[in-house]
């Protein structure tokens, strides 16, 4: 097996279906790379068909990595924080990020049984790129997240393996952001629809300071009936139609978030830590209502400080923005996270999985009367 | 000055508008009081127009008093918890709260600079009726909650005294409760319209449980343009007419919230917290972005169990909701608090406060067609 | 009753009495006045003897107030946060403090059922000093800390008033702090010995920043046999002694304390958080275990930075001490929580509360014999 | 390189030593398995010599296994909580164990670097155990803590392997616990001296419930001069030996400090955070101030609750400890953890790690005058 490209066929963003969440204005990529600095790379694993068969396939899974910094955050430490919604799930690293402020590594997402190789792999990476770790510096410890792809992937065969990683991160780029059945996301199921990799920003007026703030989600979380688009009740619309009430619906099994969230507003820790709880709001307004399983975890990060890793002096200085002029990066951060975990779902085919598991698309076809249709129930 | 009845006019409850929100049917008074045992009392003070005068008004505030146990919550304490989605403001009592997750006083609502005064009162309240609090018991600290009604209120005049909270604690009842300006409520404004007090509750099937799940709120947050009912953007709609579009709208005081959720579902201390998490995506949804300013709180407790205040065991015995349960619990908590907000806007009249501050009503006049229009946007 | 200054009779402090905890020496006045700009002022409320007559007396309780930045802190904020060790206690505001990691009121220390009363006086006390509260500014949302003295006070009666707050804070100096039995710490009881305010300070070396942090304490945990002073087991060793056998000593009453910690090392809100942390070590090495009925709660702030209430920037700046350079802090914060504990059992003379009820000092005669002894033990 | 016991030599634990840390008794072997139920394993990797060659070695660390429920752990959960006193570390799975609750995988210890090998290989033996996770069942998200050993292992080799850590589980067991250099603590250094593994334990007379408590820890935090025991300055009188002053002392290093505390009383996951807390006293006694780098997280669960995974009921029934009676296990937990991290330090050798490093044994010989001479300073 090789890492793949995905085939998300065509399909459309959020924007491009003609709905726009929100008041302001995306950024030239709409993705969490208009933040400067800030890359992705994904390495995307798609393999085989049929019955599971544990250690074999079908293989639906992957990596994807997002960089603050162009990659230089070790030596370029970014203030970082996160919130944890609903802790049924991981994101290891955070513990630190949360107690230092910092984020000093790589950010990762995959599935769950493989947050472990994807730790050792990213370790593996900062050792290379940096031989003074666990010699002359302290030792790292990766930040990474996860969901549970197990419905479509063979999650117990644990296929992601440590060049997949570093596949990921070496790959990693600004612009464009593939979106979708990619990476991490690849065999992500949200809201009983293909869910995966999704991302979108917001541009600030410059009366408001002009910062730039993105989202990115592995999304695979909730139930058909509460998908909410906009506050339209699509999701509803969608249970009532006959092709959406097959009897192989994942049933029980709520899935997860992890959210990214990146800004070059000048935050500090708590600041962005608040700023993570915004972002449950946004998950909140797409339909979740963060079910017992369902781990709904937020890491965040401002590039707008490099906080020194050494010196030899006592102090630094920081610009920090007034906690009075906050308010317009909350607004953005829901509205990101909101279509951010739409993009999700309108770039992603449907995808057979493993036992004849299936996950269908977000229709493309005629959705503006679905929209239309929703917005009436 | 005396403890007056609010008019709250001709208003009528979202449910009785044709708005049903989300899945589970809500109990007989569709209000906290559903719950067994739990009860609300209000007193609420209006007197004097015109400027403000502070010490003298005009007065637009009181205080809402929920009780467990029908008021029995000294002997017989209940599991409590809550959670913090922004700190802006304040809940006196919620640290011992969380940290024995237990809650042994009234839960008491009022405006901002009143909290002392309540707090003090309450413990005047509970040491007439308990007068060993303090020589062979421990000391009480009461829970009080508190939003900022200083835009319609002569908030600095502290016009709330000892013999209001406990008119709200005594004449706290189950049954019908009174929303809208009321009580703690009574000059709060939401979303630029007059909020205040709300209530809502949800009945789960049998097979789920057939738990009874109630939320009240004290709604205070928000700004018009963000005001969604039902997933619709009734806020948008309302904010292009003219009517709306006045000088004397509140500028950059966002507010806060508090809601309290009770159930009879048998849940442990953080299993309440992790309600109380959901209560505060119900908030989203209602169009909360949780402003810098905005203290969003709330409190949670179960009537499920008794804890035992004295007892010569060792251990005792609680029946507990498996934790694979809670899922219908999750969802019944977000629509709650998403029609607990909506009733305490339809409830409310606009009110003039003090310097020509109104805050005007949510429309109940072709109510039918706003929503209709607000589904367009 | 009028505000009364303590009869401590002939106390001295540890240093005085030939112990030096830790590596580094404490500031001018080894008080928390030592960190430039902070003040402190107490009002101590002692009256009557006999037995309890709830509202009468005797009265063994009073106000301590902590002001940050010479008292300018509402329009010079500094920056806070605060960590709770055991939430079995009440600092109310310290919700706020920790969501937006700023202080902007004066710090009140008192007993339990008085901490509503202090809260209104402080906003009573800022009402006037800044008009403004309330109409052109936000409300504000005061930091008042408590303990239960109710073993030696009548603390049913309240007798804690609105002019007594005043006092402490219009008396609150820079330089010597009265320390022993007075303000909040009038009636607190302390390992079974009379403890109430604390107060101690260290000086970093220049090669490790000069900062300054002090500690003031309202101390009233614990139970006589675990005191330690600097690791002996003073407690064990006066436990064994027949005149600390007593029929009337505190049964199963484990009290609380509030420490207060303020530097002028230019922290941020995260960092002043992990640095209470630490004062909760101290707290421990003195000789807590953090009872179950016990709060633990402690509250630290920066004056190295003002954050401006009112700016028409977007940013400011602020100096930052390296992470990397935090532990001198760190060592220093548990060496002077552990100073200022037991200078609050060194300053304090036994003292007579109701009904017979007398916490006994700790004995300074032969206080050498009593270290040699327990370091024996 | 094959798993090899550790030659500790000599050594004798603190109350063969004589001395004996606080009121309560320990249980029969002094340690974590004192709790019924409670198996360790250890597998230690001690290879090489001379100076570091990554991925060569020197090869000093390993993997230590704590089982709750008799390795039963996944279908017959044990209820769990933790405290992070200081969050510079990890304890992968830590986010989940809070959320829920619960723990549900064996809790493993091993260096920093080796936390994702950990993690998947507990995925793989779970899944060897039980073949429906991931697919019938959720998959699991393993409890993997870890402290730095770079100073004297191979770190960067990341020797531990897959393999190990299955021979650390499956050779769990009650009874005797080998301490000191073994397992995970292979490599550790605690307060300059060699550490690593410690346990002890404490029973509650009858008439407190008759429960028993255990601690293990995995020590590597601190500086020789902080090292305190039984209250005794013995780190200070050591620091004054000339042979203690070598230059190859670990510097600016500060470690860490993983606890793992079980008990058989009937706790709630919030009793569980409390209790952990009061673990995080314990160290604070020994001498750690909890250095900026030093992760210092404690995890802990109680055996007398199995919380069912599978269950047609809609609740199920608890024991519970009465909150009132929870101060012997805050005591005993203080106790139990003191005198582990001084068992850890009391059973380590010795130990020369890569590039002439080398960590001195606490110095058995003599040990009665070291306290003695350490009461004095």
């Amino acid at each position: 097996m090789t890492a793949t490209k995905s085939a998300n066929g065509r399909r459309r963003r959020l924007r491009e279906l003609g709905v726009h969440i929100g008041r302001y204005p995306p950024g030239r990529y709409n993705a969490i790379t208009d933040v400067p600095g800030v890359q992705v790379g994904h390495c995307t694993l798609i393999s085989g068909e049929g019955p599971l068969r544990a250690g074999v396939g079908p293989v639906r899974t992957g990596v994807t990595a997002i960089l603050p910094n162009r990659g230089q955050v070790f030596d370029q430490r970014v203030v970082g924080s996160g919130f944890i919604l609903n802790g049924a799930g991981e994101v290891s690293g955070l513990t630190q990020v949360m107690e230092w402020g910092l984020i000093e590594t790589p950010i990762v997402l995959t599935n769950t049984l493989s947050v472990g190789t994807c730790s050792e792999a990213v370790v593996d990476w900062m050792l290379r790129a940096h031989p003074g770790i666990g010699v002359d510096h302290d030792v790292v410890i990766p930040v990474v997240g996860e969901c549970d792809d197990s419905w479509l992937n063979d999650a117990a065969g644990r296929h992601v393996r440590l060049e997949h990683v570093h596949h990921a991160i070496a790959n990693a780029r600004g612009g464009h952001v593939e979106m979708g059945s990619v990476g991490g996301g690849t065999g992500m199921v949200c809201c009983d629809l293909k869910g995966g990799i999704g991302s979108s920003s917001r541009r600030l007026p410059v009366e408001e300071g002009g910062f730039t703030l993105g989202v990115l989600v592995m999304s695979n979380f909730g139930v058909l009936e509460d998908l909410r688009i906009d506050g339209a009740a699509v999701g509803r619309e969608l249970a009532a139609r006959a092709e959406f009430q097959e009897k192989d619906r994942r049933v029980d099994n709520y899935g997860s978030i992890i959210a990214v969230i990146a800004t070059n507003a000048p935050l500090l820790a708590h600041h962005l830590q608040r700023l993570c709880k915004r972002v449950a709001l946004g998950i909140g307004r797409a339909g979740s209502w963060a079910a017992h399983g369902s781990g709904e975890i937020v890491v965040g990060f401002s590039t707008a400080n490099k906080v020194p890793r050494e010196s030899r002096e006592m102090t630094y200085k920081m610009k920090i923005l007034l906690d009075q002029r906050m308010n317009p990066l909350y607004r953005a951060a829901v509205e990101a996270t909101e279509e951010a975990i739409m993009d999700s779902l309108c770039m992603s085919s449907g995808m057979m999985g493993h036992s004849g598991h299936f996950a269908p698309g977000l229709p493309m076809e005629g959705f503006a009367e679905l929209m239309e249709a929703a917005r009436r129930r």
